[in-house]
């Protein structure tokens, strides 16, 4: 059982707001805060490189906390600015070359897709989607089949869409992936921090997420994991710079042996030191309890949601993540959400075009309020949320 | 006239340390400090998409600020996480092909150079560095040789590296390259914030930049400017997101029309907020103003430095910028640094692998000590640098 009182004291924002918007950002907890501007002041202090080199070990710390989130060691971690920027980092290091073919799935994230549209572009790639099981994400049976008929480069799969409530089976596929010696790039950018993100299960080669929602760290901070056979393999960043390689003569550069080679030499360490405390804070409250936690809160808000005129809930899954869509055909995601705003309730929106092929074949049309709670919220939170909603579909 | 006392009681770091470190990071000033933590603070209290959204208006300040800085609109440009990053995604929009040339320079800085070793190793590009005119930099007779027989896909020039006090004639290539209709890429790492950048004299298609340096900025921020004809001509970074395009269709996707196109969706918008004070610190105080003073120590720095038994100044060229790079085979670098350390003098080292080129030609075998002065040092702070590298030479 968590102890709500005490992470809602080291949580400021939970006095000002109701937060059911952690798949965008979530409430930084107060060691975040702290670790965040303490470096500011010690960088306006003393300087910016000279504090990076007072607080070494402590930055050195994010890199075994993020590897302790994932189960893996701090050699496989590469910090960077976001989970795009981890994407892009890890796609480049890829050398695609005419109708080599990206197996992916309907539902993994718009700027994946549109990633791999400019590769497509670029290189002439071949996007194929494996087909989905009914409604309970994409089919592993699918996956295996165009796995042995296509011999893919690549296969990407985000563990969480950002677009529904839907987990994908990444642990399944990352068997086949290794089976098969396919490359297995994976995106937990919606699912690292509410459930527990094993690299040694998933057996991905990369993994690519963010710090600032369910992780609860600053925003602009995100990370890759490259795994021991890339990094065996001396796959690197398209664009490396002085930090992941060293320029050893006019015409060669050496690659770093971990997986820094795919950092850039600067960073704001702020961000760092304040990440590191995220995940040190989201261990010590244990992944176990959070999904335990999120699960019952979402079982009840679907269960109220639901019950609201003419609404429909897109969520689908054997197994449902901290994201609800809730859609209404009456009622415009604008408006529904305004009028949670009004009572200091914060959601988000999904658009059609966060989704186009998952939005299309549930008759999506117009835009969808997005509902996504995290441990930390309360029953009486929830209460308002539904009170409200209620309200504004009177 | 600079007004030194009000400039020094905005910097909280002038109590601290002795700074001769703005090549690495300078001393941020009040106002960008307090833009920083502000931001964190309500992120922390009311979320940090709601954040943004309440900070709209000030974010797009970051825009127009960079804009005037470079004598441009603020459609052409985009944040970015460093000037690496700006570089990497400039460079990433040039489809390359076997056998295209990029011309660059022997002082083009070493990222750039890893950079375009590790395109060469992909793509069969070929990397061509015009000759330099004796001590005086790049030859821009050489250069425009070149450019007319090789017509090559980039041109790429550091406007002043970051191992010595070189200023390059980038306006002059700019002419080359707008006359010969070559798209034209420059690092402006080094000079914005020190010099007056103006990109509508350099004539350039890119301009790469950080924010923590001359501009006195946070750490982790940077920006690139991208020309109207590059935008026209549809170039986009390779890989684009949710931000910079728009997923039209299963298949398409449509560009931003913006540089907005060369940025991803996610930004630590505290550092942001803290970047456009700087920008708008830098043009309160003003480029020539600032110019003039730094050239003003610096002649100071050189003649002084000249003195010490056994050194050598590596910078050459027609210009000289405010970096000093004093290198002795009698004295470490990394003990003069230290001693300068020890009575809280702030300077950096510069090894031979930031610049073997360079440091090859000059003969340089072991590192350097780089000390890059900015308009706030005093004449007690000059005479205390040159006093304790005196005591460390007996």
């Amino acid at each position: 059982m968590l102890d709500l009182t005490s992470l809602r004291a080291d949580t400021p924002g939970v006095q000002h707001v109701s937060h059911f918007n952690n798949a965008g950002a979530s409430l930084m907890p107060q060691p975040v805060i702290d670790a965040i501007t303490r470096h500011i002041n010690l960088e306006a202090e003393i300087g910016g490189y000279e504090a990076a080199e007072a607080q070494k070990e402590a930055i050195q710390g994010f890199y075994t906390a993020t590897a302790d989130l994932l189960n893996t060691t701090a050699d496989h971690i590469a910090a960077t600015a976001n989970a795009t920027d981890s994407y892009a980092r890890a796609l480049s290091s890829i050398p695609f070359r005419e109708r080599d073919v990206i197996l992916t799935t309907t539902n993994d994230y718009v700027s994946n897709q549109i990633a791999f549209l400019s590769l497509q572009k670029r290189f002439g790639i071949k996007i194929v989607r494996a087909a989905d099981e009914g409604n309970r994400g994409v089919s592993v049976d699918d996956m295996a089949d165009k796995i042995k008929s296509l011999h893919p480069r690549l296969v990407a799969v985000t563990h969480v869409p950002t677009n529904s409530g839907l987990v994908q089976p990444v642990e399944a596929i990352g068997q086949l992936c290794q089976e098969h010696d396919v490359l297995y790039l994976v995106d937990a950018c919606q699912s690292v921090g509410q459930l527990p993100v094993d690299v040694s299960r998933i057996h991905c080669d990369f993994l690519t997420a963010t710090c600032r929602k369910f992780l609860r760290g600053p925003r602009g901070m995100g990370f890759l994991y490259v795994s021991e056979k890339t990094l065996a393999a001396n796959m690197s960043p398209l664009f490396i710079d002085l930090h992941g390689a060293e320029w050893a003569s006019v015409d060669a550069y050496r690659l770093e042996p971990t997986a820094k080679r795919f950092e850039d030499w600067e960073f704001p360490y702020a961000l760092v030191l304040g990440a590191a405390e995220a995940h040190r804070y989201a261990l010590k409250v244990g992944l176990d309890a959070i999904a335990e936690r999120n699960a019952a809160l979402c079982a009840t808000l679907r269960t109220e949601l639901a019950q609201l005129p003419g609404v429909r809930l897109l969520d689908e899954g054997a197994q449902l993540s901290s994201i609800i869509i809730l859609y209404s055909e009456q009622k415009s995601a604008a408006d529904l959400k305004s009028a949670l705003s009004a009572r200091k309730i914060n959601t988000s929106i999904s658009t059609h075009g966060a989704a186009i092929l998952d939005y299309d074949r549930k008759g999506m049309k117009t835009a969808a309020l997005r509902i996504s709670p995290h441990y930390f919220n309360t029953d009486d939170e929830v209460a308002l949320l539904i009170d409200t909603l209620h309200h504004a579909f009177k």
